[in-house]
């Protein structure tokens, strides 16, 4: 069995000006805002009743239950991005905000560890009823997660005591043996949290319930059909009628292909490449890689969106990647995030950390606006407000960001990425640590049964260079694998001053340098950041004829207060030159990328919608910004794809 | 006021080879087709039970009613549609059929002359509670419509005088005067009916009646508004809580741009056009125009669909065209031929001619099969059969056609439409005899108190030439004023054998020749029919890049059957060449289009999404069909707008 690196082995202090911009306004107004929001405090928002769920669930107070039954996870999100915040700096303030709501969930957690409001306040017969559908392991798995960030930030225990006891009364309930409901939850998400339970305890019994429900789902008799029939239910399931939409359709070994509610699928392949790696299970690793191909290269977004169907917030079907209608829900490309996280677990494969990374500057980052404001839930790749406004079938894509959101699992699941952005860089894998992203930051990993220091450097990733300082306690031999990442071209590596010639060892998008390391061991990097001209997969019927701008990781983006109205008559060559310039003043600072393209002629079209013409169009400036960073000036059309003049 | 020409006016024997083909499809598979589903015989079909009912509300047989609140009105247009059959070849089982059903609908008509089975068998004291949702005006109106034609075809009265009975009691019922309803119906088509009921039995009553409810439409305090208040509803309408939905957000003088369900404002602007002609009021044939150029110029498709959205079956906005999820419902083009042939009316203008042709040629016909057995009720301009199975919002799009709808509005509305083809042919104003169409036919028109009988003979719309022999009863000075087709280029005249200047006697797309007509003169058109490549307004955001091709009136598609998969890869040149060739054996005899073009290159993308290659494509043959027959074969993918190489 693989060695597992606990939470402590790695402790990663983020100094980078690109994250750290984020982390301190998930702090500052993220955190903030939204514990206001749990509390009923915004003037201007729908009331949460979050909190108040639970003063009522512990019998403080009067009243019913209200907001969706998932309501207590939005409590549970904001601890775990409370937790992450305070590791990386201490606020007392904060921090006895926390331990007051930890107190008040222990006053209502129920005397055999049982913790639901919706289901402590309304159906207190009704526990377990209803799997499929009430999301009361999902809250569970969420609270967990949040006990143990808790745990770790603080070093306190009550809350992961707490949660132990919840998690050792579900395990009382669920599993294989006799007397024992052999079910799981109709939302993944207990069996990632029992992963982490066991990783901060060391109890089996948590990695062998999780495994327990992963191994039970899509089994025949089918567990979702048995509780409908015993709650005498007679309609048919929402969704094409099919378990798909959860992820149950067939067992989880029998699953190839992506399928149903994308941020459920994600959660569950996390999971499964959780177990995976534990058990160290080849089976559960092919299928996890099987699933992982799927994703990525049949049903992923240039951004890294995932779930481009609005109906179920799902996956469609392979090479189905509309721009306009696009769902791409922001929860889910953070669930891709994390399973790309467990997949570099897995393998040290350069091509987990590439998604994972286009998914951090892309497609999440996207649902935030600059001062952590207001949010996407859905995250589309092309936009025209008017046609937002008017067809029904794009209803659900929203031409400017939202405050809250009544079902607001985004902004706290979005907060808690960011702050705990740090757990993403590295990986270690025996005497090897593995780079996976690019950030300035401070990191202090065990390697060798002592503490190697890895002080980062970059500006990343608007600059190419990067340099890292290596201080180990005393001179040592281990290996340092830097990621190469897959958009980079000639990529420099030099040690020391003295350039490496790697390509011997490459393997898997990662450069293994194996050697004798000694303080002050200098690495720096250079990836040649041109702007690249993206095609699409012919299949992709939405992107034919079209091209993307991409530079360094992050993919761009035209809008209308740069480049006027009507951006999909607006063309570019295969060979146009663009600039790229850093400008601090624009959009918190970002790289513009400026270049020439062309556009239709609007005169001779006034009255006339269809005629046999020769082309005519204009040379028009085109100014692209990064897509994460679209829809902070004035609100108007939007464009990721852009026309190909060829 | 203008004179009107009534039907006895101008009389066509279609023996054109393309719609008299048409025709004896209708007449000897889609009557009796629908005969039998009427009358429940078919075996793979959901039982209509449209006859059923009317025996059930005659008393004759015990039941219920079943189907829609509008399943009376099947059986009115398919009367309709029969009837226009009898006018084109006399048969009499068939009229024996009819004769027999209308006896039946005789019986069911309540002795206030009332008719609506829905209402009889099922709610008889709620006659007119809720107009808005129930369709009993527009039942009323097919049955009008469906008496009219029977009248003209065979002479007999009992139909049409059983129809002036419901109408008078309709009359009786609704109008401004005291203790009348000031209502309408929620679907307009009573209206364009009474105008045909007032046609053919001259009573004023009809036209008073019909401008009565176009008139009253949209005013406050709102009709719909008070019958839901009466009936206790409190929940708001279903579209966006807008009347919008059925053209009654404001009064019809006020609306400037088309919304709403499509069909019903197709016929409701049919109406309008009507009562302006017969009123010869300015401003509501301004109304018309200002509708006109927004439907023409700003929401139609390329193929004269119309109502490109499926929430509501309706309008979306300005340029707001999809391809792939177009609703444009066969009825909803049938309609826009009806609107245009009234525009005629208010003005000899070949744009409404051109809309016309290029819905009788495209949109509407598109809706069967070559063999009259299966039908599309939507009529998209793009399908990807593998996107219509997994994406929700295009569930609305089906790949192939449908042997008979539960919904079963556009089959019979096809039928009557083909049917009656000669109608649309010619307009006659005082002394000029406008020729809107080419088709083979012999028509004879009154003009200036004599006969002329009209040969035409052409292979239109795949031969470029035409030829008319005019032959008066006598030689008599008068006009024949020659349609040249708005997509027509160096159209030739000549009369007699000689070359005819006619720019100067060109006017609004018509060439006015006046002159002492003699028995036996003969004309010759040459429309020459290149292939032109079409393109689309460049706010048409799903157009853009793209090239459509067009042959005469008649626009083609790329299907998979001759061009393999991936079509949204195919490009084309703007200078492409392309051959047309009559291919009489291939989808009953049509004009194919070969050409060359290119596709994006498969290889390299196996397991690949996107990457930034230069563009790899090579040649391919490429092979266009008619629009209207797409899924005559196998089915597969189709496409009308084609990415542009350039």
């Amino acid at each position: 069995m693989t060695v597992i690196k606990t939470k402590s082995d790695i402790t990663v202090r983020v100094t980078d000006s690109f994250w750290k911009r984020y982390m301190d306004v998930v702090r500052k107004e993220v955190i903030p805002y939204q514990w206001e929001a749990l509390n009923d405090r915004l003037p201007d928002a729908v009331p949460s009743r979050a909190i108040e769920n639970f003063k009522i669930a512990s019998g403080e107070k009067e009243g019913e239950f209200h907001g969706f039954v998932f309501q207590d996870s939005d409590v549970a999100k904001w601890i775990e991005a409370a937790a992450y915040c305070l590791e990386n700096e201490p606020d007392a303030l904060l921090e006895k905000a926390v331990d007051d709501v930890i107190e008040l969930i222990g006053r209502a957690q129920q005397t055999d560890g049982y913790l639901n409001t919706y289901f402590t306040i309304k159906e207190p017969d009704g526990r377990w009823s209803n799997l499929r559908d009430q999301h009361e392991l999902y809250c569970a798995g969420h609270m967990i997660e949040a006990a143990v960030a808790y745990y770790h930030a603080t070093g306190k225990k009550k809350f992961l005591d707490m949660m132990c006891r919840f998690a050792d009364y579900i395990d009382s309930v669920f599993g294989k043996e006799a007397g024992k409901m052999q079910g799981y939850d109709g939302h993944q998400e207990i069996e990632l949290a029992l992963v982490k339970l066991y990783d901060a305890t060391g109890n089996e019994k948590y990695l062998s319930l999780s495994s327990y429900f992963i191994e039970e789902r899509g089994q025949q008799p089918h567990f979702f059909d048995l509780e409908r029939e015993k709650r005498g239910e007679k309609r048919p399931f929402f969704w094409n009628n099919s378990y798909g939409y959860n992820q149950a359709h067939v067992p989880v070994r029998k699953q190839e292909k992506a399928v149903g509610h994308s941020v459920r699928a994600m959660y569950m392949y996390t999971a499964m490449a959780d177990l995976a790696f534990r058990s160290n299970d080849d089976e559960l690793k092919n299928v996890c890689g099987n699933l992982w191909g799927n994703v990525t290269k049949k049903q992923m977004y240039v951004t890294a969106g995932v779930g481009s169907m609005e109906f179920g917030e799902a996956f469609s079907t392979d090479y189905d990647l509309p721009n306009d209608t696009a769902y791409t829900e922001t929860c889910a490309s953070i669930g891709l995030v994390l399973w790309a996280q467990r997949m570099l677990n897995l393998k040290a494969d350069g091509e987990y950390a590439d998604v994972m990374e286009r998914a951090l500057y892309n497609g999440t980052i996207s649902g935030m606006d600059l001062d952590g404001k207001k949010f996407f839930y859905v995250n589309p790749l092309e936009v025209h407000p008017e046609t937002c406004e008017h067809r029904q079938d794009h209803h659900h894509v929203k031409p400017v960001r939202q405050k809250w959101f009544s079902c607001a699992c985004c902004p706290p699941n979005l907060a808690r990425l960011i702050s705990s952005i740090g757990q993403y860089m590295y990986t270690v894998h025996s005497h090897t640590l593995h780079v996976n992203l690019y950030a300035g930051n401070k990191a202090d990993v065990q390697l060798n049964g002592q503490n190697v220091s890895i002080d980062q450097q970059t500006s990343y990733p608007w600059d190419e260079t990067v340099s890292m300082t290596i201080t180990p306690e005393r001179e040592d031999t281990f290996i340092i694998a830097l990621r190469i990442p897959g958009w980079s071209r000639n990529a420099k590596v030099s040690l020391n001053g003295e350039d490496v010639d790697y390509s011997a060892f490459l393997k898997d998008g990662y450069v293994y340098i194996n050697r004798l390391w000694k303080q002050g061991d200098r690495i720096d990097l250079v990836f040649p950041m041109p702007v690249e001209k993206i095609r699409s997969n012919p299949k992709v019927k939405e992107n034919a004829g079209k091209l993307a701008l991409q530079r360094g990781p992050v993919v761009y983006c035209l809008e209308e207060a740069d480049n006027g109205k009507d951006l999909s008559s607006v063309k570019i060559s295969e060979n146009s030159e663009f600039t790229s310039l850093f400008q601090k003043d624009v959009l918190e600072g970002i790289v513009v990328l400026e270049g020439k393209g062309t556009k239709d002629v609007d005169s001779g079209w006034e009255d006339v919608l269809y005629q046999p013409v020769k082309k005519r169009s204009r040379d028009v400036s085109v100014k692209a910004i990064p897509y994460f960073a679209w829809c902070n000036r004035e609100p108007g059309e939007m464009i990721v794809w852009i026309q190909e003049e060829n």
